[in-house]
C-alpha cells in the first residue's frame, strides 16, 4: 500500500521546483504518494516537465498562500490562513482536502523545507500536542565521523526549557533513534561544558540527575560540543536555544572551510590542477557531510509527523526528505513516545 | 623596554617543548623577557638546546607542579599549591618570586596553553577582579570569512548569567577590540536565535534593551551563530554556558571536515595525485583558519593580564601567545574597563 505524503511545494529557497522534482523521484523511487500543495499555475507547469509522460501519483492540491522565509512566523501563521503549510498540515489532521485530484483519507506525513518557525508554529496549531508530552522539539541529524548519523533535539522549538522538558526531549529522541534510525540502544546524552556531573548551568545540573534515574534509556551522562560528531552519543538532548546556536554555529563554520578551501585552491595554478584532480575526492567529501542525505528535521511532540527541511534543498535533499517522512509514519513513533509519557 | 612575560612551561599536551621553543622563537622576535615556570630539571635541556648558544632574554622560574588536562580545576586549584599557574600568576601580582635568574619587578602578562578551567580559577584567586567587574570572561578570537579576527565572549567562565553579566561582558569585549584588534568603532552583537529584537531566550531579551541603552558601544542588536564567521558583528556577546557549546561544536565540525576531505582525498589515485598538487593549497587553508595564529584566549575582568592558548599549541602557537599577552598588557585596556565599569 503506497503512503500518502503531503509536500509544501512553495517552501524551499527555489521553491517550487526542488520540490515538484523532488516528488517526482520520490514517487519514481518509493511506494508514495505525494501531494504538492500550492499555487496550481506555478505547480502544474513544473510537474509536466518533470513527469516526461510517465504516470506517477504525484498530485496537485490548491493553497493560494505561502509562507516566506522573510515572515516573521507567529504573524504569518495567523494571517496567511490559506498557506501550503496550513493547508498541507490540515491534510494530515483531517483527511485531504477537497480539490484534490486523490481521494479522501489522511495524509500520513507532512513535509516543508520552509520557513522553520512558521512550520513549528503551524504544525503545533493545526495537530496540537500528543497526549503527556509538554513541549515538542525539533530534532535535527548530524553526521559523524563513525559514518552514523546522531540526533541532536531541541534544535530552535523551546527557549527556555525545564528539566522536564529536557527529559521529555531524551525520551521522544530515544524513540526516534530506535524506530526510525533502526539503533538498538541509543545511547542518551546531555549536552554540557564537561563530562562531569558538576560540569554544567543550572539547568543541565538539575536535568543530569533525573536522567540518570529514568528507566529505558541508555543514558551516558554530559556530552560537549565536540561530541555531536565523534559518534559518543546517538542521541544528544539540549534547550532549543543552547541547539540552535550550536547547528548555526556549525553552519557557519562548515561554510567558512569550503569557501576558503576553494580559494586558497584557486590561488596557485599548481593547486588548479590539483582542484581539477580531486573533484571525485570532493564530491565524496560533500555527500559524507551534507545534510540533504538525512531529509530533515522531524519535529518530536505533535499528533501527525511533520518534517523540516532546510532551506536551500535541492530535488535530491526533497526526495530524502520524503522518504524520511514516509519512514517516520511507518515507525509507529508518535503512539510509542504517547504511551511512554503519558503513562509517565 | 622589554616587557616581561609569564608563561607556564607544564601547560600544553605536549609541555614543556612546544613552550620553551615558543619562548625562544618569542625572544628572538619580539622586545620580551620570557620567564618560564616549571620544573627546572625538565626546562633546561630544552631550553640549552632551543637556544643553540644563542643569549636570549628566556629565563627559568622553578615550581615543583603543575595542573594537568585532566586534573579537575577547582580540586587541582587547591591541592596544588606550588604548580606553576600558581606561581606564574603570583609573579604578575607579586614581582618575580625569588629562584627567578631575572631580578625584582612585576611581570606584565601570563600565558598558560593548560587546563582552562584550573587557569580561570587560578587567576581569579590570586589576580582578584578589577573594580566594577562582577564576573571575569573567557574571550576567544574567530576566523571570519572577511579576514578580520571577530571576538567571542564568555566561551566558558561563567554559566548562568544575567543581563547585567552580559552588559559588563559587552562593554570589556568592546574594549579589548579596540585596544588590541585596533578595531576603530567594533560592532558589538548578542548572540541569539534570530535577529528580531522579539528572538531570544528571556536572557538575552532581558539584555537586548540593557545593550541598546548602553553609551559608548556601538550595539547592532541580536546576531546569529553563522554570524560568528562572516564578519557582521566584530564582538559578540553570550552568557559562558552557551559559548562553550558553540566553540566546542565549532571544534568538533572543522575536525570532521578536515578529516572527512583528507579520507575522501586518499580513496581515489587520481585524488591521490590531486591531493599533493594541492598541498599549498591547503597549507595556506589551514593558515587562515588556525586558531594559533591568533595566539589564545584572554581572561577579560581579572586584575592582571591572563591569557588561555590551546591544549594542541605548538611553538609557533606559544610564540604567538606570548606576543599577544605583550600586546594586552601595553594596550591598558585594565585601566580602561576599570574606569568605565567602575563609574557605571
Amino acid at each position: 500500500m503506497p503512503i500518502d505524503i503531503v509536500v509544501d511545494a512553495m517552501g524551499s529557497d527555489k521553491a517550487p521546483e526542488p520540490e515538484v522534482r523532488g516528488a517526482v523521484l520520490a514517487a519514481r523511487q518509493y511506494d508514495v504518494r505525494v501531494h504538492l500543495v500550492g499555487p496550481e499555475d506555478k505547480i502544474r507547469p513544473l510537474l509536466r516537465q518533470a513527469l516526461r509522460g510517465q504516470r506517477l501519483p504525484v498530485f496537485i492540491v490548491p493553497a493560494s498562500e505561502w509562507i516566506t522565509m522573510d515572515d516573521k512566523a507567529a504573524q504569518a501563521v495567523r494571517a496567511k490562513r490559506d498557506s501550503s503549510m496550513r493547508v498541507g498540515l490540515r491534510m494530515v489532521r483531517e483527511g485531504l482536502v477537497s480539490g484534490s485530484t486523490h481521494g479522501p483519507g489522511k495524509a500520513a506525513a507532512f513535509f516543508t523545507a520552509g520557513n522553520t518557525g512558521a512550520a513549528m508554529a503551524t504544525a503545533k496549531m493545526v495537530l496540537g500536542m500528543l497526549g503527556g508530552v509538554h513541549r515538542p522539539a525539533l530534532a535535527t541529524i548530524m553526521p559523524t565521523s563513525r559514518g552514523v548519523p546522531s540526533l541532536l533535539l531541541d534544535v530552535g522549538a523551546n527557549v527556555d526549557c525545564d528539566p522536564d522538558n529536557l527529559v521529555q526531549f531524551a525520551v521522544m529522541g530515544n524513540i526516534y533513534a530506535k524506530n526510525v534510525l533502526h539503533i538498538n540502544t541509543p545511547r542518551v546524552g546531555l549536552l554540557s561544558i564537561g563530562e562531569e556531573d558538576s560540569k554544567g548551568n543550572s539547568l543541565t545540573r538539575d536535568t543530569l540527575p533525573m536522567l540518570r534515574a529514568l528507566q529505558g534509556i541508555n543514558f551516558i551522562g554530559n556530552v560537549e560540543g565536540r561530541d555531536l560528531f565523534n559518534g559518543h552519543s546517538d542521541v544528544t538532548v539540549c534547550d532549543g536555544f543552547v541547539g540552535n546556536v550550536a547547528i548555526k554555529s556549525i553552519e557557519g563554520c562548515a561554510h567558512l572551510m569550503s569557501q576558503s578551501l576553494r580559494e586558497s585552491l584557486k590561488s596557485t595554478v599548481t593547486s588548479q590542477v590539483g582542484a581539477l584532480l580531486s573533484r571525485r575526492a570532493f564530491a565524496d567529501f560533500k555527500k559524507r557531510l551534507d545534510y540533504s542525505e538525512y531529509g530533515g528535521a522531524p519535529l518530536l511532540g505533535v499528533r501527525g509527523v511533520c518534517i523540516v527541511g532546510h532551506g536551500s534543498s535541492n530535488e535530491r535533499a526533497i526526495m530524502n526528505g520524503i522518504r524520511v517522512a514516509a519512514e517516520f509514519a511507518q515507525a509507529e513513533v508518535n503512539s510509542a513516545i504517547e504511551s511512554t509519557l503519558q503513562s509517565a
